[in-house]
């Protein structure tokens, strides 16, 4: 039996319980592949009940979890009181939020489950409990140390053929230049060289990196970080067999026609990634993180309260997390 | 007889002429309006036998050109020698170049010609024969000089109903925060509002406004110029009229189903406004200022030298340039 995936429930609050249900009464139509949630059955019954769906919820482990998929909703269910309040967030829910990733991750490191896939956090309600990590991506980051070295993850932002790295990602624009430094550029580009060949099945990735400045910079002319910082950079990293083209122009890159050539686009900010993304993927863009043992996969969007309880939130992402990690697991080498 | 735009010819060099006279030999199919092109009329019959189209070239002047128009194209023909070598600037071409714009701009103001739509420049041959503006804008906005006062000229790119104005746009991003002020936000969405409604006829213009940080900058926990410059600069347009929401984050805003509730984006830097357009637009982009007394559009393209000549430089944008600035001229109040 093939192992299901690692659904971990999020935010009881939010809208992650709520598309999990979702999809789930949808996996037919939607083809979607077996998977465990990580979180609490009782309160996604209930959650269910509000949402008007009709579906069974059984407890559930790893190894029953694909057999059971077919007829109910496998929970690995955790202890803890969770009530089911839409758009509040309840002190002590933290733990097994908290929990559940920890359990995701463990059984997925250990080949239990074949890949993770987070639903959103709210992070203020975890550090309410102890949670000292600066977000989720860096706890699962955590969570995959070896030997006490902790990985460098790496943020990508996937809808189909295009996928976009933000270098530095939740900083303010003033600080943007002072960050992007050769050894970080050529960690990235290593490991998105080869989690695109183990993760995605390129045998030879082809990565364009843009340029931080209008124009990369025209040749110096428009700032001098693209010639002085990123080309000596790009240069390191092809000299180790990556093949990174660029600096190029951060806006025709994204003309269609010209990120096609391209397996994934380094950028050098939050909005340069993100912008291409959310404009041709509408709401079904997917957040990947790099670098790390296993696979994790995670919808683009966050707990958005206000939706919460009320069916109205779109599994658009959430259904294209589900399906790329499924498909990263059946590519991984 | 209605007045017909004035198109000028650019860098001869380059593939500009080569648009012109293509997009003349497709203006049936292509449903074009009758425009008058400010150049050099045996440079163009030149041009016009290199690439293998057969068509009559006729001098003309505005008073003319659009009763000549089906039959032949319309050239005010400026005195020099233009020979005809794609791809290879010449010296002393520049003076027609450059008097073919203020030719046209002084036509359009005095109404002889309805508006102005330019073909890409080289602004190093322009520099040879003493050229003294930053770039073709700034050329343009001068010679729209009133009393002394020359006007604020906004650019602004637009692909059907998406539009947006960088507030920033050739410089480094190191030096982006810096520029981005109360007074120049306020003045760009002076001109933007009084242009959307006088250029494009909408009575209302709702004006979305980019943050410069990532997410808007989180009420001010990713970087403070979004809370301290933006947020009372946006105060003081509404407190005159003008309806500016945000500012918003620059992804999500995007999102087409969010930006199509908006005329017009207000972004705050070169790639984060050219982005979403590239990435929607293909080819066929268009460059207009607004600010000025006229009417201007141009292609979103540069002289593209390698590919003048040739027949195989695409007109796509230089076509909507020609549409946009015609629609305009309709709407003009």
């Amino acid at each position: 039996m093939t192992a299901p995936l690692a659904v971990t429930m999020g935010e009881p609050a939010g809208i992650g319980p709520d598309l999990i249900l979702q999809l789930y009464a949808e996996r037919d139509a939607r083809a979607l592949p077996a998977f465990l949630v990580y979180g609490h059955a009782e309160f996604l019954r209930q959650r269910a009940q509000r949402l008007g769906l009709s579906l069974s919820i059984v407890e559930a482990t790893p190894e029953t979890a694909t057999s059971q998929f077919p007829n109910a909703l496998p929970v690995l269910s955790l202890p803890g009181d969770v009530p089911d309040t839409p758009g509040q967030s309840v002190a002590g829910t933290g733990q097994v939020v908290i929990e559940a990733i920890a359990r995701a991750v463990a059984d997925t490191r250990a080949g239990r489950t074949s890949a993770v896939v987070t639903a959103p956090i709210n992070k203020a309600a975890l550090y309410e409990v102890g949670f000292a990590h600066p977000g989720h991506t860096e706890y699962l980051a955590e969570l995959c140390a070896e030997n006490g070295i902790v990985p460098l993850p790496v943020m990508m932002l996937a809808h189909e053929d295009l996928r976009t790295v933000p270098l530095t990602i939740h900083v303010p624009i003033k600080d943007v230049p002072g960050l992007i430094t050769h050894d970080l550029i050529v960690e990235t580009l290593r490991v998105m060289a080869r989690d695109l060949t183990a993760r995605y099945g390129i045998a030879a990735p082809k990565i364009a990196v843009a340029g931080l400045n209008p124009h990369a910079g025209e040749n110096g002319t428009i700032g001098r970080e693209d010639v002085e910082i990123i080309v000596p950079a790009l240069e390191a990293a092809r000299a180790e067999g990556i093949n990174a083209i660029g600096p190029l122009p951060g806006d025709t890159l994204f003309f269609p026609p010209h990120w096609r050539q391209y397996d994934a686009v380094l950028a050098m900010y939050h909005d340069q990634a993100l912008i291409p993304i959310k404009t041709v993927a509408f709401d079904a863009g997917v957040n990947v993180t790099l670098g790390l043992p296993i696979v994790r996969t995670s919808p683009d969007h966050g707990t958005a309260y206000a939706l919460a309880g009320t069916g109205k939130a779109s599994p658009s992402s959430f259904a294209a997390a589900i399906a790329m990690a499924h498909q990263m697991t059946a590519n991984k080498s």
